[in-house]
């Protein structure tokens, strides 16, 4: 499956994306998931307030470069390749992003 | 006041929940773990970047909301009682807290 | 004027703060709007964006300082004297001023 | 396309703006820029730090609006010019002013 590129606008738009890039990203989540859990156990735990809350502001770090990551790769590879096609609603749909993702 | 040690206080600090309050913060976290093994399965099925960022976005959101219900109870108890009980670098250890979580 | 304390509860309340923590505060904002005008330079010099928009973020982080020094002394004194005092309701001002600061 | 020098690069890179966008630009950092004075009278008149807070997280997120504008029309410009005409080093550039505008 590596290389293989789905029609570029498929009635749901897919990505294909390179194994080495899809394993850092999965790899990414699960240790995202992992600091989820530790923060259940600090609960269960009956840990401190402001311990709990430290760990979850990592958490929200590790989500952020974990968006950030994922972002580099898009404007490297579907938003160029978009671009060079003529196909500019594609910044639009990025900017909707962006705006979630900014301050 | 200060100086007195209030018996809650061991060598590590702990604070015992009332049994509503964290089952709220837990089925928080739960539904927390959801959405990122949620991403998993983005990832998995190959999904449109911009579809993954906004439900990571999403999943930014629940973090601050379960840090906003953790802190408010936080205030209430532990830091009102801090104050009230002369303990002052209770201010300092949250601001240290909130200095991670503000913009 | 330093040291007289307005009637805690006044019909708009007031806070009377030290000359001291006025001057830091007020020379943060002087700062700010000075690198406001600075953005406003660029803009008419046609400076390109992705050097606005880094200066734009100096000036958030110049505002989000600012904020933070004056959360601090505002916990120190009025929210200390207000717990102190047994006034619950500030926590819940807090609480909502803190939403808007935070992530 | 790779290697191509476009007229307006010149040792230090400038962005001529349409009138239009200019003003408007222009307008916003006028109202950010007495936004900020105003923080400065609030301080001047004892305000309470909630209102002054609350109104400084005002300019906070005028001054994300700012970039947010500014932002759009740089991807819609610069970026997708320099894409199409094969300067890659500009997704590089975004990402690291992206950095300081995110989360």
């Amino acid at each position: 499956m590596p290389g293989m590129h789905a029609g570029a606008h498929a009635s749901v738009r897919k990505k294909v994306r390179d194994e080495e890039e899809r394993r850092e990203l999965m790899n990414r989540l699960k240790r995202i998931e992992g600091q989820v859990r530790g923060l259940q156990r600090m609960l269960e735990e009956n840990a401190y307030c402001p311990e709990i809350l430290t760990q979850a502001s990592a958490v929200n770090s590790a989500l952020n470069s974990f968006c950030r990551v994922l972002l580099t790769a898009h404007l490297r590879t579907c938003v160029s390749e978009d671009i060079r096609a003529g196909r500019e609603d594609t910044v639009d749909e990025l900017m909707a992003v962006l705006q979630k993702l900014m301050k």
